[in-house]
């Protein structure tokens, strides 16, 4: 099968990867799962995967991106709070942003690249 | 231990990753030791792992970018294609646009992240 190539983007702090297009898109399953179990089984991932994906993500940031509710109608449930927001908001600025600057570069590097090969 | 954040660039072919941070430092590392075994002691990695990103790159390129020599003064040596200098150069080229692109928006992305928690 033939496949596009395309840039991702990866925020590093030190060797821990803060922010990536996985933890992105973990960051808006749980917006919209409303749960971490929710996200991870829409992601086809193990709870305990996107747990620990959450747990370095609020240990990079200065104030947690996701929060466990507490009481309400949606007691037990998680959330983005507002750093997990404006974080992955950022995070997908910079992504559209990288990608239309390296558009041109991409032409010329898929050139190199074997459409056969990918996964 | 405080840490700029620091964007990175991965190009993934399915969901291969056809070149990246580690895999453009290896290859600069086999063109200065001549060898994959010597790339990999500098890089603190083993052979087999260093030969493994080898094999990922060689096959996601239409093109080896990495070759056995045959014979002559360092013969049983590896060295890179043309192919090889190729795909570095225009990744390297990439990340730096990424980079300088992207400066802004990492000074305000930076804020977010805890400085004390990288690894």
């Amino acid at each position: 099968m033939t496949q596009d190539a395309e840039p991702r983007l990866r925020i590093l702090l030190g060797s821990s990867i803060a922010m990536g297009p996985g933890k992105a898109d973990l960051l808006d399953a749980i917006g919209e799962a409303g749960s971490i179990s929710g996200a991870a089984r829409r992601m086809g991932m193990s709870y305990r995967r996107a747990w620990l994906l959450v747990e370095t993500m609020n240990r990079s940031f200065k104030t947690p991106l996701v929060q466990a509710e507490r009481g309400g109608r949606r007691g037990g449930g998680t959330s983005l709070t507002g750093a997990g927001r404006e974080a992955l908001r950022r995070y997908r600025a910079m992504e559209a942003r990288a990608q239309k600057t390296l558009a041109r570069d991409m032409e010329q590097f898929s050139k190199l690249l074997n459409p056969l090969s990918g996964d």
